[in-house]
């Protein structure tokens, strides 16, 4: 019998924003996996720590955070093979994400490489999106508004057209584009409708409008862009 | 001393998708309060369940599913003055939300009328979205895609325009516009590529490729449409 694989979401951050499910996982995990940054911080694991059993196998995949993918394949091609050691010795393995498996996150690295030879279950969790529009008191979307998630790293131009036409927009992974977002949303004369918010859920959050948000951004913000003339039933 | 509203997410319908946060304030909770259709059916008061105290207090929102916005506005004028009286009396209250309070939840009409009177604290939860995703097995979004959220009830015409130019999508509450929906779908070439889900994470959960979805769908059903061409490393 091969091991089950469980792509498991963390949350926002905050360790009480993880699922119940997710929680008796991770307590009952033999095997656990997530990825590092080079220099071997990991967001995933600090959400989990207080559930790791003490004598769990860890299994820690090193991501580079470079623009070539071909460091970062390196890293989820070998992190597939131990996992997949792993399941074909019988053993479960909870791979750590942080907000949703399948929400920008890297377990989507994995599913592709493992998916069609093993059992995988992906557990579902909050994410960054939702928790960053309950800290800001922001409604995302109501009745029969849309809703644009747009990446930060997107040209200028790009985002400029796609906000335009928006109602409720979200911008993730802010970082070092917030200059460039910044401009955008400025031309576009939204910049008092746009709140930007860090690290939700963490003691060290940040909630301030766009004008107030600081000069360097860390890669987990966000720019909430709220347009939706009429939310209020 | 007033009492705290918690708008508080109980995730896509599975018990144990709830956080951890959210099953606490449940079990503590003295006065919860929740939105029923007419006939008392309530799909939040039945994920939670289990966790009230059998001698809490309910207070219940009967919300009729009409067009007219005004007597599903007379419902909630009427549940916020009940939850006022009790935050007046100096009780927290405990919001029931079927997956996250500001993703499309009743809570946000709750949250405009009392958030400028009363301390509001909101507990995001697991949307239907990433939910759906799971079950279905397909990735939403990766690195630089662009994720694009529409309700089911928008025109034919605007539905279209906004498929056409996407890259991820997701239909919410499909319900009596499936037939449309398809229409559309099929109409831009892309049914190959389109899954239904219902009722996601509960026992009757259906998960089938668009063209074989059924002819009929209830409100909590949803289309995936995940268009990206390059979505894994």
């Amino acid at each position: 019998m091969t091991g089950i694989l469980y792509g498991v979401g963390l949350g926002p951050g905050a360790a009480d924003l993880m699922t119940l499910r997710a929680a008796r996982l991770i307590e009952n995990a033999s095997v656990v996996a997530y990825p590092a940054l080079a220099g071997g911080d990991s967001f995933a694991r600090a959400i989990a720590a207080d559930l790791i059993a003490p004598d769990a196998q860890e299994i820690i995949m090193d991501v580079p955070m470079t623009v070539e993918r071909a460091p970062a394949q390196a890293a989820y091609d070998l992190g597939a093979a131990q996992i997949a050691a792993a399941l074909d010795a019988g053993r479960d393995v909870v791979c750590l994400c942080e907000g949703d498996p399948f929400f920008y996150g890297s377990f989507m690295y994995l599913y592709a490489r493992l998916a069609d030879r093993y059992q995988v279950e992906v557990v579902p969790g909050v994410t960054s999106i939702t928790a960053c529009a309950a800290r800001a008191g922001m409604p995302l979307a109501a009745r029969n508004e849309r809703l644009t998630v747009l990446p930060g790293p997107l040209p200028a131009d790009e985002l400029r057209a796609r906000i335009d036409g928006a109602e409720s927009v979200v911008i993730m992974k802010v970082g070092r584009h917030l200059p460039k977002i910044r401009t955008v949303i400025d031309a576009l004369g939204l910049t008092d409708r746009a709140v930007y918010v860090e690290r939700a859920t963490l003691p060290q959050e940040i909630v301030l409008p766009l004008a107030q948000a600081p000069e360097k951004a860390p890669y987990f913000s966000m720019i909430l862009l709220t347009k939706g003339a009429d939310p209020w039933l």
